[in-house]
């Protein structure tokens, strides 16, 4: 049976096996995707980011557990930006949750990055979509780090969560770090440490400061994930956003953003390679870069110049 | 006269006004760059990354002086590519660098995320060209973090040092992120904390495992920027990395490396500003939009389609 066809009929395998495909571009990948893409628009997608060490995993792992007992399906996508050499570095702390991986009704995936960043956000929402076509109810995107790479994977959530952690000094550094503007729900975790009060005054300063919000004001709310206090309070909070993103327009409108942004990105790698290629089979790329480096050209000119070539 | 030429014969005035058109892309930007670019290839362009509080200004502040000491003229770029709100944050960082400011052999340049943050490697990469034609013979460009996007930035540099400090707990974490393939020198700043043993052991460890380095072995070097300690023996180094560079063939090799990423970042970003031209202003992207909003198209046909229409 195709792939896709076994995808479809909620074969675990044939969806690991799917997005191997798409992580290492595979030939097929394309089709797969081409098949896949009817069936999707279907999931709720929830991402969370957050510095190292704020229990971003922890966090993930309670909410799924609490979603399973709800009995809906779980995907989770463990995606690790900031280790370019390390892919699937994030591998070793998800194989913990043990109690998950043995639940049939829980997929999980580890990502690192292969080639560029643009290129793993670009992969990342083909893995949400190949997880929403298989069918499960809530897909968890969790990223490590909150600088702009972090923002870019994200934005193939529906309602994102920052994890913020008390005390760890960059706390300041983490919330200037865009990461305001793309929360829709924050949390401080390991509440039970020293200095939860402060940071919660600072966020709280700061999302009353913040123009952009207008009808949705993102909630603070306060989680020690090892021992699961607070989880409960959080899954209605995300409820809370999830019908709130239903009854206003919001998610259609985030959704025609991301279908945007989505096309503009898978156009711009597709043309990046046809150039690539194009020019590097002709062997005119090394004989423009012999020329720019000698200063007979330069890099600016060159560029006018393929693209009145290549383009109509 | 003209802005090129002025910036030539050394006004600083001349090279802020030319760098600000590249950072706002002034409809000039292109011509300028045109015109600086067989004016390039002269300064000796220092990248300077790491975690936040290494003491990156500080120590750049140092390095800076020394330079400035021996009659070198230098350039600092600093970029904080982590900020895609706030450009021009590390600004407050630098103006404790009054010594430096009223120095006229020493121009200084702060830079954020303003567009996307490949955009900002691209447009690091211009103000270096920038600053180089204006005869700068040290440039420095030093910039927060270790993410993928702080090495796409030092990729400009001819060395790399990467700043790290003891006790900060990510130290590990800001080893394994791709760090250990860009440093050419690692400096230990701080070195004055607790900590510094066990993180010079493992840095050695961690180099003598790495399989990639043959002929230039990356010292591990130890700091106390605030004091100056250790700056002069940092000086040796990069002058040691400096000759390496120069005797071996690695700066041509480099050299010829960078300018083909370059090429392609810039014929990239080309593109894709032709593309969304076109496809906006057609009020094509809006129907294709909904279109696969509406299941009747799916994205990876439509840029296929895309494809077909627009490259020869």
């Amino acid at each position: 049976m195709d792939i896709v066809q076994e995808l479809l009929n909620g074969s675990p395998c044939a969806l690991a096996r799917a997005i191997t495909a798409i992580e290492n571009e595979y030939d097929d990948a394309f089709s797969i995707m081409k098949k896949i893409y009817p069936h999707t628009g279907r999931s709720h997608v929830i991402g969370i980011t957050g510095p190292p060490g704020a229990g971003k995993s922890t966090l993930t792992d309670k909410l799924a557990k609490q979603y399973r007992k709800q009995g809906k399906t779980v995907g989770i996508i463990a995606v690790d930006p900031t280790s370019p050499f390390s892919g699937g570095a994030i591998l070793g702390d998800r194989i913990r949750m043990n109690e998950l991986t043995t639940d049939p009704g829980v997929f999980i995936r580890s990502m690192g990055t292969r080639g560029s960043l643009g290129g793993l956000a670009l992969k990342t929402s083909d893995v949400v979509k190949i997880m929403d076509a298989a069918g499960k109810d809530i897909i968890f995107i969790e990223t490590v780090g909150v600088g702009q790479s972090e923002v870019d994977i994200v934005k193939a959530s529906d309602t994102t969560i920052v994890t913020l952690v008390p005390g760890s000094g960059d706390d300041i550094q983490a919330i200037k770090a865009g990461i305001l503007e793309i929360g829709d729900i924050f949390v401080i975790n390991k509440a039970d440490r020293d200095g939860v009060e402060r940071l919660n005054i600072e966020l709280e300063m700061m999302l009353n400061l913040n123009q952009s919000v207008v009808d949705w004001r993102p909630p603070v709310k306060r989680t020690i994930a090892s021992d699961g206090s607070g989880v409960d309070e959080l899954i209605n909070k995300i409820e809370e956003h999830i019908s709130y993103l239903n009854h206003s327009n919001k998610l259609a409108v985030r959704r025609t953003k991301r279908t945007r942004d989505e096309l503009l990105s898978l156009l711009n790698e597709q043309i990046s390679r046809y150039m690539l290629d194009k020019i590097t089979v002709s062997g005119e790329l090394d004989s423009l870069i012999t020329s720019i480096e000698q200063r007979m050209y330069d890099p600016y000119t060159v560029v006018s110049k393929l693209l009145s070539n290549y383009l109509r």
